[in-house]
C-alpha cells in the first residue's frame, strides 16, 4: 500500500471511531471537516518514511503513529484559526472550522481530535503494549506543554518572546514528534531521530514564512501576510526574501546531514530531497532546489 | 497516605511536568490556575475509592488514573466557561480561566491539560505497560467523541437534543471513566464498574441541577440560574425542586445497588453514602440523606 493511501486509511479509521448514532451530529461533522480534505500530510508522510527506513515491523502501529501526529496537527489548526488566535476565515482554500461550524464546535473538534490522537495509539497497541508508553510520551511532548504545539501557540500571548523556544515548539516539536514516533513505532532508538525532525521542521517553518510573503492566496489556501498582520516573528522579516531562501537551502542540507544510520538511510535521503522541494514556493523553486 | 493528599500530589506532579524554564510563562500559570485550588475533587476520589475496593495493587498507576480524570475535568471547565460556551465569569469563587488570562490561554490551557492527562498515564506505565491500553481507552471514551465530555458539550450546539445521550456524555461519562479507571488501574474487570459510575454521575447531575436553582452563588462559587439562562435541560425544570430531590434519593440508592462484588465492597458502600451527602445543597440535606 502506498504512503498516501496508508495515511488516508489510518485517518479515516480514527475519524470513524469518533462517530456514532448517539454522537452530536454537528460536532461529528466539524471533526471530519477538520481532517478531510487534508493538506499535504507532510508530517505523517515523514513519520511513515522514518518507520520504513527503520524496518517498519509493525505497520499497524506505524499507521496509528502517523495518524496521531496528523490529528494533533489538525486540532492545532482548528484552534489556531479561532478569533482569539489568528482569526483566519479560510484554511486549505475552504472556510476555517469556526467559520463553518461556529467557535464552540471548533474548540470541541480540536479537543476531540487531541483525545483521538491518543486513543488510536492505544487501539493499535492492545495486543502488544510495549512500545505504547514511548509513543505516548513522544506525541505528548510534541503537542502539549512545556515544549509542544500548545506551548508554541502560548508564546504568542507573551509580550517578550523566546524566539528559539517559540519556533521549536510551534513547528519543530511536531516534526520531531513525527520522526521520533516513526522510529518508536518500528522499535528503533527514537531519540536519535529528534534532531533530524527538528531540522526538517525549521526548514518547513522558513518555507512557510517565505510563502506567507510571496505566494498568491489561492496557492496556499489561507490568507497571506499573516505573520506581519499578527506581528509574529518571521525569517523573511529578519533576512529578506533572498536571505531567507539561502537560509532554507542550508536548513535542508543540515536536515539531510542529520539522518541517523538506519537500514533504509539512502532511500530516506532521496525521499526527503524530493519532499522538501514541495516546501519552496513555485516561483522560487529553482533557487532552493 | 490519605486520599486528598494522594490526589493533590498526583496533580502537582502532573502540573510540574508541564512547566519548564523554556515554557511560555503565562500559559504555565493558566494551566496551574485551572487545576489549583480545585473543587471537591469528587471524580478522582471516586477513582481512588474503586481502586482501593479492588485491591489497589499498583498505587502509582491508580494515582495517575485519578489525576488523569481530574485533569480532563479541569480542561472541560476551562473550555466550558469560554464566551462561546457558557460565558461564565467565575468558577470556584474566582475569575474563570479566560477572565483571568484571556481566551487564547484558556483554550491552550485546556488543550495542554488533555495532553497531560494521557502523558501521566504513560509515565506511570513505563515499567509495566500491560494496563495502559485499557486505561487510555477508558479515559479517551470519557473525554472525547462520540460519547465523552466533548460530545456532551457538543450537544449544546444542536437544535434537537438527545437528552439521554447529552446527560450521559456531559456528566455520566467522566464518572463512569473514574470508576472504570480505578478498577483498570487495580487490574480488575473494569467493564463491571461502568454502570455504578454512570449512576453516580446521574445523581451528581441531578444534585447540580438542584443547586443551580436553590443555592446562593457564594456556596457553589459560580453563577446560579445558568441552566435556565442557557436553556439547558434540567431535572428541576422537569420535576420541580421537591420532585428533583426525590429523584436524587432514588438515583443514589440505585448507584449503591450497582456496586459490583469486590474485596472492599462494604467500605466502598459506606464511603459512597458519606460522599453523596455532599451532593445535596445545605438547606435540603435532611430530605435527601
Amino acid at each position: 500500500m502506498n504512503t498516501p493511501t496508508r495515511i488516508d486509511q489510518a485517518l479515516k479509521f480514527a475519524i470513524a471511531s469518533t462517530e456514532a448514532e448517539t454522537a452530536p451530529p454537528l460536532l461529528a461533522e466539524a471533526i471530519r471537516y477538520s481532517v478531510f480534505p487534508g493538506g499535504a500530510r507532510i508530517r505523517p508522510r515523514l513519520c511513515l518514511a522514518v518507520a520504513s527506513a527503520c524496518g517498519d515491523d509493525r505497520p499497524m502501529l506505524t499507521d496509528a503513529a502517523a495518524a496521531s501526529i496528523e490529528l494533533l496537527h489538525c486540532a492545532s489548526l482548528a484552534h489556531d484559526d479561532l478569533p482569539c488566535f489568528d482569526d483566519a476565515a479560510t484554511r486549505r482554500g475552504l472556510p476555517s472550522v469556526h467559520k463553518k461550524y461556529g467557535e464552540a464546535l471548533a474548540v470541541l473538534a480540536g479537543d476531540a481530535l487531541i483525545v483521538s490522537a491518543f486513543e488510536i495509539l492505544a487501539k493499535a497497541s492492545l495486543a502488544k503494549p510495549s512500545r505504547l508508553p514511548s509513543l505516548m510520551m513522544i506525541v505528548g511532548q510534541a503537542s502539549g506543554m512545556p515544549s509542544g504545539i500548545a506551548a508554541g501557540q502560548g508564546w504568542e500571548s507573551e509580550t517578550k518572546i523566546d524566539l528559539e523556544a517559540y519556533h521549536q515548539a510551534k513547528t519543530g516539536s511536531l516534526f520531531a514528534g513525527a520522526t521520533m514516533a516513526g522510529a518508536a513505532a518500528a522499535g528503533a532508538d527514537f531519540l536519535q531521530w529528534r534532531e533530524f525532525g527538528q531540522r526538517i521542521g525549521s526548514a518547513y517553518q522558513a518555507a512557510d514564512d517565505i510563502k506567507d510573503v510571496v505566494s498568491p492566496p489561492d496557492e496556499i489556501g489561507k490568507p497571506v501576510g499573516q505573520d506581519a498582520a499578527h506581528h509574529r516573528p518571521s525569517i523573511v522579516e529578519d533576512l529578506g526574501v533572498e536571505g531567507a531562501v539561502d537560509r532554507l537551502k542550508d536548513l535542508i542540507a543540515g536536515a539531510l546531514a542529520a539522518i541517523p544510520d538506519c537500514p533504509g538511510k539512502d532511500p530516506l535521503r532521496e525521499l526527503i530531497v524530493a519532499e522538501t522541494k514541495r516546501f519552496v514556493p513555485k516561483g522560487l523553486s529553482t533557487q532552493a532546489a
